[in-house]
């Protein structure tokens, strides 16, 4: 396949690369683009290296497979030539994730819903996928009828800028300096804020919890479930943590519940009581899988059955640019 | 009053005297007291310096108060001294909370309970106390439930050394060095984990999350709600954060939650949606007032009543000293 990259400079689209890379995927061509500003920079792919083009509306011809991580408005300014030139555009943004005629997916779970694409596939937002990597496997066990989730996300959501801000800030703080915050509207090293995407003033949620109920219905085609989502970013660097509680229309064991995340592929099962062992950003950084633990099931004093879940999973690769590959496997 | 402080050189011991001097409680003597190991040093109280001694059972004969904050396994060696001295103890540990003869006191929630005391009167949990204050106002409102709570808890619950790895740990990140952990099991640095205190194997409870179950049932005099915690520790100095969700009996609105915040003693709401701006633990560090924000209500889909809040407190402060020290006030 030939295959452009748009915004290949950036966090995501460095890792577009390393997943193309380590999955094998069958580039015949590559054509790495990016925003004038960094056009001309290098890029290495499979040990060669390649000059960075400038994204413009003539860049995706003859190419099948355009994967895009630059942001909202340069994915709205470039559907179309990318549609025209023939190519399918697989787009890490939230410009289009709504949009009827655009499939939102996660390989796991809707894959079918690729089919009916017409020219742009949507990868969902990283928080919503993570959540439903670990969900989604207990809903072949029982119906859930409300997820309550509290993230702890990570500062790669906002992009690599972000992650250095987070690190000049911790040091800023460890020489007894003033932290300052340029990405983030406040310091976030040593410190958790209220996700920092703009927020509904009438219902109160942001963008990104708004994403996690809307992209939610969408994917499983369902919006009967009530979920409540309070997102929340902390000072790590690339993986996001979640802790879940579900309502289900029957008791489950512990054991049955660690058998379905086991056989879910791309979910790690860490749930070590004896250890104390769980699910850790540090330790999910990196790794394709989403890891999940804390797994606590029961009835309640009402005897409602509920699941507690808590999750990790890497935000740059499961949450991006590893689940953008996999819909492009699937294609 | 005459009043000993057991422990006096510890992350809570020192705030003990802070707060003893801020609020201008009426110490005719203190006696600074702490372990073999620490006794010898100096402290620092009202501009003149005391001398550090060691704790032994005969350490409170005349004293009329006494502060304990230097683990559950001294308070439990020194409360038959304590008490037969004529002093009161004022136990920071989780040795006697859930004693039968000893109040467990929020001072803005069950006051009354100190009457009872025989001679020991509890201090709770950190993520408790701080849970309650954000919860007992609306409470006031209509029936709670429910409550599902997640938690961000600081590294200071571990200790003053715990506070001091953390930033160990962020330095060694930072020069590329590996980071070392001896209080905490893993680093707490660019991380998060499933809280570090021991885990009931059967339940899958840690014990943090089993004290914020069972103290909130002893403090409020009712075991009726359904309570799910989910405790974990963040890379923050000295403030917890709480994500919770409750579902009540009548549909609150914003307007009355926020009132009944505002009117209740020792909280601030924090809740400017146009700005973004909620609780976050570097702001609630180094202050008395529990801070409560992201108020969300409604009915959800399936007609339930229901209230999110975000809120943070300094672990320190009201989460420990503080709430010792009002405790000792209303005696």
């Amino acid at each position: 396949m030939r295959v452009a990259i748009a915004g290949v400079t950036g966090a995501v689209g460095e890792e577009f690369l390393r997943v193309l890379e380590k999955r094998n995927f069958p580039v015949s061509e590559l054509r790495p683009l990016a925003s004038a500003r960094s056009a001309g920079k290098t890029i290495q792919f499979r040990g060669k290296e390649y000059t960075v083009g400038e994204l413009r509306s003539d860049s995706f011809k003859g190419m099948d497979l355009a994967l895009f991580s630059a942001g909202g408005s340069v994915s709205r300014a470039f559907r179309q030539a990318v549609v025209e030139s023939g190519a399918v555009m697989v787009d890490n943004s939230s410009a289009f994730r709504m949009d009827p005629d655009v499939p939102l997916v996660v390989p796991e779970i809707n894959p079918a819903d690729i089919k009916i694409h017409k020219g742009v596939i949507a990868n969902p937002n990283c928080s919503t996928i993570i959540l439903l990597m670990a969900v989604y496997p207990v809903m072949q066990l029982a119906k859930v009828s409300k997820i309550i989730v509290s993230t702890y996300q990570a500062s790669s959501g906002a992009g690599a800028q972000a992650m250095q801000e987070l690190e000049s800030q911790a040091r800023q703080h460890l020489s007894g300096e003033k932290m300052e915050s340029r990405i983030f509207p406040f310091p976030l090293a040593f410190n958790a804020f209220s996700h920092n995407s703009a927020m509904d003033v009438v219902s109160g949620l942001n963008q990104e919890e708004e994403k996690m109920v809307k992209e939610t219905y969408k994917i499983l085609h369902s919006d009967s479930m009530d979920i409540q989502a309070t997102c929340v970013r902390i000072g790590t660097l690339r993986a996001h943590a979640e802790s879940i509680y579900l309502e289900t229309d029957r008791e489950l064991s512990r054991e049955e519940i660690t058998a379905a995340l086991q056989h879910f592929p791309g979910v790690q099962v860490e749930d070590d009581r004896k250890s104390n062992r769980f699910p850790m950003p540090l330790v999910a950084s990196g790794q394709d899988d989403v890891f999940v633990g804390r797994i606590r099931s029961g009835k309640s004093k009402s005897g409602q059955a509920f699941v507690n879940l808590f999750c990790c999973g890497d935000q740059i690769l499961k949450g991006a640019a590893l689940n953008a590959v996999q819909i492009a496997e699937k294609l």
